[in-house]
């Protein structure tokens, strides 16, 4: 068994963050004490990392994109590749877990296999991978095509690239490894075993080059709130990041997931951490100021831009003051981004806002919840959200980073440890402990094919 | 005008040390006070690095395989992937470059342009990239290869994935980044230009998605023998990493380099950096002892494989106390390693060694040279080489790790200093400091196309 059922221990809420450059309203850049060169200042991110380590968070997480898919002329983007980034930021902390983002679309599987075991390696136990498929033009121009490939071929080599990534990873046996100084015998390499994969996507004959990490494997994260992105997420992950509008919404999410997973034969349950943005203030008013002087910052043709651009359609149809149009339809015959695009839209029509009222409840951002409010509303959000079974935790993505992040944890963090919701010191070393994540056995695949 | 000429500044001593997990000699790892575990530990490769800024080396090098290519069974492996490691030893460190190997014939040059401008942020300007085509089948198994790229092949597209790496690099102008809060202008982007690149191999629209990096590009290195490589290098490298065994091999090398340089417009001289093994004792009866113990640990049968697939030929063929068959010539129809086939060929030639001494000169290695003997002989002979203009500096593999780098730092480098051939403090923070590079202003290819 690779994984404690969930009937075997209390569920314990986890909490990550979202490390979004300045963070993530699109004006956090432009507040008094912000820096502007902070989304490519590593100081920044490791500064942040050690606020959520303080807070005892589970993990920092990083979004990517292989292309500029923002209005960079208005506000700072996903710049900085992952990987490298979170080995600074693993040099910098001691506990906290690592989760970064990279495409299936546009790697190989044996370098992304090598490059989070290293991580894993190098963080002594604290690495996950999102794995994500590409959606936009923009990234498929640079990898040589002039089109995005669709959504289900997208899908298909993503689930064939994550086969091949668990076993490259499992492809040395946990004890392979003896280092036998006297006999001079360094690895068993009867216990180091050829993948000899030859699939649709990807011929990889394997072994990977080094041995098995700290963890066993790097946690798998996704992300997909598409069929075919649930559908990925219930084989592999083992954590998954939602964007769900409403509490409904998201604890129908969470079930259809884990019936999906249990159709692959995975009872243990797949932990739904769901984005949630937040603007804390220390009364309800100085929160809603807080969010009206950052709003107010954000350009408003930035946000038209935006949100056209998640709704597939030109800027110039959306009128501030009137509903969304009605015919939306899935950018591009279903290869638009499934979780925003739904997300989006389902806030508009739940609170009947017009463009103007639905930008300023996105906080400039699209699809993700923002709670605005007293760390004590954020804390009884939460809590509400977890007990009722609508997430088993969150991505949060404070509005500015640092101080958004540093308001949560002295604010909301106590509160919720208080009410006996989070851990007060972490009780592991790695990210799998902070998730209640056995390390996996050894797969085994090689005595199928002995 | 992107460097310095020669004739401006009296010539400099440059050192950088190669991490080979546990050191250069195969047996490395079984010395008593080697912690066998060192090839994964992130804790080891920081020490060394440390050692190395002590002694105010110029950079760390970390080589790189995309598959296991030596004898497991017998020794450590190059297994950490360079640039997530190379994060995890910027972190440790101040001033030291952080040069990685990554190969041009299994990645995207989006995804390593990326990468490495990245690892020059965080490093705050201390990368390098050495860029290296990939030649083993084994490799290019685990990339959907049943055979290696003829060499021609491979150095064609290195070439043209080195121009799109660096046209990705200065697809941001200098002052692209703006970042004016009271006016909301984060970036220029009338500054930052698609690189639209439609070539033989590849197919890049950008621009990058991060702006330039602190060095306006990471330093290039190569480290080619072949005609071709020799011409890559030409083209592009300001550094390069030579295998010569005699002085006069690498006299002509580095001449030969400088006039193909020269071809290319490029005037400032190619820094050439030739690869060096040192085993250091007290004495020089110590040294010896020393190498004699470690060449004692290497099984034969390790070394006869290892020299055999140098030299393309069955293990079978080498007789201990024979020399070298006549009738040797480059693996695979020129797709061996050409600077370890001709180095290892030159060394039993000049000497007349049999294959037993062969192997013994050469401490288990390939190719390399070797330098036996105290601290005043390790600096002669470096003085002999730099005043005699056969090379600007060393790569230097001491024997193990990190002892044998200690004995350099402690024992050389302050003869070195003494001499006045070594500098005695960090002058700058930018490995193009250390090296004497100025920052490239931009290329500007955009106005071209403008």
């Amino acid at each position: 068994m690779s994984r404690t059922p969930a009937h075997d221990a209390p569920r314990r809420l986890h909490l990550n963050v979202n490390i979004l450059h300045s963070g993530f309203v699109p004006s956090a850049w432009r507040l008094e004490h912000a820096d502007p060169h902070a989304f490519v200042d590593v100081g920044h991110y490791v500064r942040v990392a050690q606020i959520a380590e303080a807070g005892k968070l589970d993990a920092v997480f990083l979004a990517d994109n292989a292309a500029i898919v923002d209005q960079i002329d208005f506000r700072p983007i996903t710049a900085l590749e992952p990987t490298v980034l979170l080995a600074s930021i693993a040099a910098g902390t001691t506990h906290i877990g690592v989760i970064g983002t990279a495409s299936t679309s546009y790697n190989e599987p044996y370098n992304i296999a090598r490059r989070f075991a290293t991580l894993d390696h190098v963080s002594r136990g604290r690495a996950g991978w999102n794995v994500v498929t590409t959606a936009d033009l923009a990234s498929a121009r640079n990898f040589g095509r002039d089109a995005v490939p669709d959504h289900a071929e997208r899908y298909a080599r993503a689930a064939e690239f994550t086969e091949v990534v668990k076993a490259l990873w499992d492809s040395w046996e946990d004890d392979a490894f003896v280092g036998d100084k006297e006999g001079g015998r360094f690895v068993d390499v009867a216990k180091v075993h050829p993948v000899a994969h030859r699939g649709r996507y990807f011929s990889v004959q394997g072994p990977l080059n080094l041995p098995r990490s700290p963890q066993g494997y790097p946690v798998l994260v996704q992300a997909g709130g598409s069929a075919d992105g649930r559908d990925l997420a219930a084989r592999y992950a083992e954590a998954v990041f939602s964007a769900s509008q409403s509490f409904e919404e998201s604890a129908a999410y969470r079930r259809d997931l884990n019936t999906r997973a249990a159709a692959y034969g995975r009872h243990g349950g797949v932990k739904v951490l769901a984005g949630l943005t937040t603007i804390i203030g220390a009364t309800e008013a100085d929160a809603l100021r807080r969010r009206d002087e950052l709003v107010d910052r954000i350009p408003w043709r930035y946000s038209l831009n935006r949100l056209a651009g998640t709704l597939g359609i030109d800027a110039d149809r959306l009128k501030l003051d009137a509903p969304l149009p009605e015919d939306l339809a899935l950018p591009g015959g279903g290869n638009g981004n499934h979780t925003f695009f739904h997300a989006t839209i389902a806030q508009a029509r739940r609170h009947g806002y017009t463009v103007r009222e639905l930008i300023r409840s996105l906080a400039g951002g699209t699809g993700h919840r923002v709670v605005v409010g007293t760390p004590e509303q954020v804390a009884d959000d939460i809590e509400h959200w977890f007990n009722g079974g609508a997430a088993d935790g969150f991505n949060l993505m404070p509005d500015a980073l640092p101080d958004g992040l540093g308001d949560f944890v002295d604010g909301v963090v106590p509160i919720l440890q208080k009410r006996g919701l989070f851990r007060t010191e972490y009780e592991g070393t790695t990210l799998r402990e902070h998730f209640g994540l056995a390390r996996p056995d050894n797969a085994q695949w090689w005595r199928k094919s002995a």
